[in-house]
């Protein structure tokens, strides 16, 4: 069973806590044991998995990411958006998360982010389970 | 079911579109529904997910990616391609895809790209199914 | 089956090879095909499969990726590991092996390892298996 959502981006740079939807995913395919696969349709978003205590954290990441990839750089792609495709292939946009009684495994700290990389936009996030044997 | 293809890559670094590769494993698999995982047996190539439709946006990575872990860079491995160990780690050898009625689900622009960091060489690429409950 | 092992790191930066964790945990899950997901539930710490032959590649690896993303950078996170956390997320805390013959499919050259960014500590890993169809 494959489910879609949609989450809302507010800024270009936009990194958005999507574990209500992971919930959701796993509520909604029944799955109680196995794993659960993220995928995010998109060329200039992507998922990751972090801190979730201090936003200061994602922020870090943001401004840290725009010195190493810088926005503006003398791309050839016309549509100005490189920095996001860049970006978008070094956090990646596929995930895979261990489901145990209904619930995702993660570490204390751990939270799933949604990567907007060239917002603001309405963005989509897909999910697929698979039960354990 | 394992599935394993060649792919010959031209350039010292060479993004190959492999969506055809993707669609044979499927096809040879016989899978409708599920997810296909992608992998990549080797140290200094990847795999990556990003957009099809204007060359550009491939040649902005590969030149930025070039300017973020530079060829050359006083490396202390003797082989001479450091570089493109550490791209293979930024980009990653696996990769997981949903499938839906025997196809592939992307986004509109994506494509799947067997990433070659360290060529010309022959390469190969590895795919293996997961059908749905 | 979800499987749990400790990992001890013993530098700030230290790559650990876990190949004996992933082949424990294929031997007690007793799958013989399919594919394994490793995870790592931690936010300063990932995996990711790189050579095992000459150790320098690892230490080169460390050595730029210092260079890209330096662990002192006028970060606004007070426990002043930011940089871990941006490494965490670039080189991921998921990946998916496939199995064979109760083996994991490597390349020649390829071992799975353990990615510390602010040790040295005693860390986790879980794995989790699909058998094959």
């Amino acid at each position: 069973m494959q489910l879609e959502y949609s989450v809302k981006t507010e800024r270009r740079t936009h990194f958005v806590i999507i574990d209500h939807l992971l919930q959701k995913a796993i509520d909604e395919s029944g799955i109680e044991n196995g794993v659960i696969h993220v995928f995010v349709p998109h060329t200039t978003a992507a998922v990751t998995i972090n801190e979730n205590a201090d936003p200061n954290v994602v922020r870090d990441i943001n401004t840290e990411m725009e010195k190493i990839v810088p926005f503006h750089d003398h791309y050839t792609h016309m549509e100005g958006n490189s920095a996001a495709h860049i970006k978008s292939s070094l956090f990646g946009v596929s995930e895979t998360i261990l489901v145990k009684n209904g619930r995702p495994m993660f570490g204390t700290w751990q939270s799933l982010y949604f990567c907007e990389f060239d917002g603001p936009r309405s963005r989509r996030v897909w999910f697929s389970v698979q039960k354990e044997d």
